[in-house]
């Protein structure tokens, strides 16, 4: 061990994590499983909660101008920038238990253990539970950490929630201060490092306990609509169709298979979950049919190489059905972000030293580490996904698996508290 | 020209079947385009027309205890069985202006041409408005034919539709007596002939104008559904899914290619305009995916081999995508009707009198005929549908050419007159 780092490897409270998790997921909405949406009072009765827990970790608690609660541990330098790690307390509706709050009580247990370990460290370090991570009903995600970005727009404060209720309003509700949100933006940051469930299969099913993340996907949202001809499905020959729903059903296979042709450039995905015939009847041959593509890609020139293709592909199958492509537009596109190359050889070497395995990986979902990655370097740390479940009540990850990930997230902490990523460099 | 026949070709009138047209369907809904749902007030108020029009062409008019309108040439012989044509008067909501009057109107231009030529049939004439042949409000289509065909049950009866009114007091209310339905079951009928468009694209491809319809296709639906796990679209890898969308991609591409595969057995079709993915986010890969498959078959034993290889196709296509088959449900099925062959060629000839080229062709849709058919020897003509369109707006056939297919109705109702099938035996 370096005379700079703790003499003995500090170790999260196993009984106290699970407590945490216990007493906090039990915050949900009666009649509905595991549901504490952002903007509600269910969820500042969470807020509430985790606030006090932050006090009883002698943090100092306040709420930033974006609506974000921050739990600061204050450093032995005075001029020292900030070392964060933190996640969220918001759910999906019928969500599960541990997406976004395994990286908030994670990060208790992590500062917890280190000051029981008598750390006492250089730089200060924030615990932070950004607001509303989950796509909101004002139609926006991740809003505390774009606020944190400064990538809260005039546009986003106008957007309208329930009851027509600005965001604007909906932020300050939550103790924020839209007025000021300049004061959000942090120029402060050395490193932010976020523990996440991994919402995927991947780790459970290579028996790896820790993911350290690569990146995070850019995302891509494609619609596209395909029109040939409506016509009475008992009197319209086979061979004198045009059938937009069979158009649809040849680009579904064509896009699956050009997406799996993408396998050597990191990790791409690309999905039709939404689709839609026209008029939808039992008796009407399809005379439309529409879709949305979600295509993610940690590699940006294989989704620029993609999405370029998409308009053949598209022709190609309307064609071969008599159809054509009436739309195909790009909804929303974000670009790919690299977790810090530093801060991922830190996670993987303090895995190590507490014997831990881990597989690099990127992070096919977004995250709040995204935005934060604008300012600062970040990185992040997945805990398996039983079955790669998430967004659902039978979502599960082992809190024994989360209290290694603490381990490795505290060790991590008092790693960059003596060597910063600055010093690296 | 036979002794028996008419001296002359008779010929209808031209003037006062547009103006029959013109008249009954400008009778609709306000504000939608050509809508009149049997067992509403604007059902009643076109049949207020056709009844007086039938009587001031000299027929005798009632309405039968299924709730048929019947307008009757009363005939020389006292014992001579029935004559009949007809079609329906009712819309489904914002159809066409021909689907249905087409057979009405055309039977009463063909019996005035027949009167004005001096014609005294032997036979009893009649002339019917079938009650409710499209879907209705009580779930379901040709309630009058399914009566004089002695197929309407207490169970068809216990349907409920708008404001729960119970179907048999529908009837009623359109002036039938379901407590004596049973003297709506006809056993005098000689013949039945029906004009009707085409609904489909084939006599205008080929630009036949009109078409001897050889019989008309059984129909199953058929619920398909495939089962695969719901999943993160960025974070669930290409190769570790079971997504159920693309398992009915699969099936969609098979079961046309069957349904092409038995081009030589007759009329065959199969669609699948109904479709649904679970959860249908963009966001998740579908779990789940329903469909509901429509088939027709002019050939029983070919709709029978489709049925029965479904399962093999279905279960192919869902285990390539590492899905499974939930569900496949035959929910309805009727057999096929085959037209009856002398009434076919007697139609045939009766427009090669009035030098027509005529295309023998089976229907995909079902009719009023297929009903009467288990009653009486029963036969069709089809006239071009523009574009194949028809339940839409945009439903054209020209009234010219109904005419001459009203001509070639008048002919071989005096055909049949002089040599009922009966004699033709």
């Amino acid at each position: 061990m370096n005379a700079l780092l703790p003499n003995a490897l500090p170790v999260v409270d196993r009984d106290l994590l699970q407590a945490d998790f216990d007493a906090l997921s039990a915050i949900t909405e009666p009649g509905v499983p595991w549901t504490r949406r952002s903007f509600t009072p269910m969820f500042l009765k969470g807020r509430d909660y985790l606030a006090r827990r932050f006090v009883e970790e002698g943090l100092a608690v306040r709420i930033d101008t974006a609506g974000n609660l921050v739990g600061r541990w204050q450093g032995t330098a005075s001029d020292a920038p900030t070392l964060m790690t933190g996640s969220h307390s918001d759910t999906v509706p019928s969500g599960g238990r541990f997406d976004g709050i395994a990286g908030v009580l994670s990060g208790l247990a992590a500062i917890r253990a280190l000051r029981l370990a008598g750390h006492q460290p250089r730089h200060p370090i924030e615990l932070v539970d950004f607001l509303a991570e989950e796509p909101s009903e004002w139609g926006l995600s991740c809003i505390g950490s774009r606020g944190m970005a400064g990538a809260l727009t005039p546009d986003h404060f106008a957007l309208r929630g329930p009851a027509d209720e600005r965001l604007d309003d909906a932020i300050a509700r939550m103790g924020g201060d839209p007025q000021q949100i300049a004061a959000a933006k942090r120029s402060d940051i050395a490193a932010f490092v976020e523990i996440h469930i991994e919402q995927g299969p991947v780790l459970e099913a290579r028996d790896i306990p820790l993911g350290v993340v690569s990146g995070i996907a850019g995302i891509a949202r494609v619609r596209l609509r395909l029109e040939g001809a409506a016509a009475h499905a008992g009197t319209a020959p086979m061979i004198m169709r045009a059938d937009a729903g069979l158009a649809m059903a040849r680009l579904m296979l064509a896009l699956r298979n050009a997406a799996c042709a993408q396998i050597d450039r990191g990790h791409f995905t690309a999905t039709i979950g939404v689709l839609r015939l026209e008029p939808n009847g039992a008796n009407v041959v399809p005379g439309a049919a529409e879709a949305i593509v979600d295509i993610r890609a940690e590699n940006d020139a294989a989704m620029g190489d993609y999405l370029s293709n998409m308009e053949t592909l598209a022709t190609s199958a309307a064609e071969a059905e008599g159809c054509r492509v009436a739309a195909l537009d790009i909804l929303s596109r974000t670009f790919a972000v690299t977790c810090d190359p530093y801060l991922q050889s830190t996670l993987a070497d303090a895995a190590r030293a507490h014997g831990l395995a881990t597989l690099s990986l990127a992070s096919g979902a977004g995250h709040d580490a995204a935005f934060v990655a604008r300012i600062a370097p970040a990185a992040m740390i997945f805990v398996p996904s039983r079955g790669g479940l998430s967004h659902a009540p039978d979502e599960w990850t082992d809190t024994q698996a989360i209290a290694q990930a603490a381990d490795v997230l505290a060790l991590t902490l008092a790693t960059l508290d003596a060597y910063p990523p600055r010093a690296a460099a």
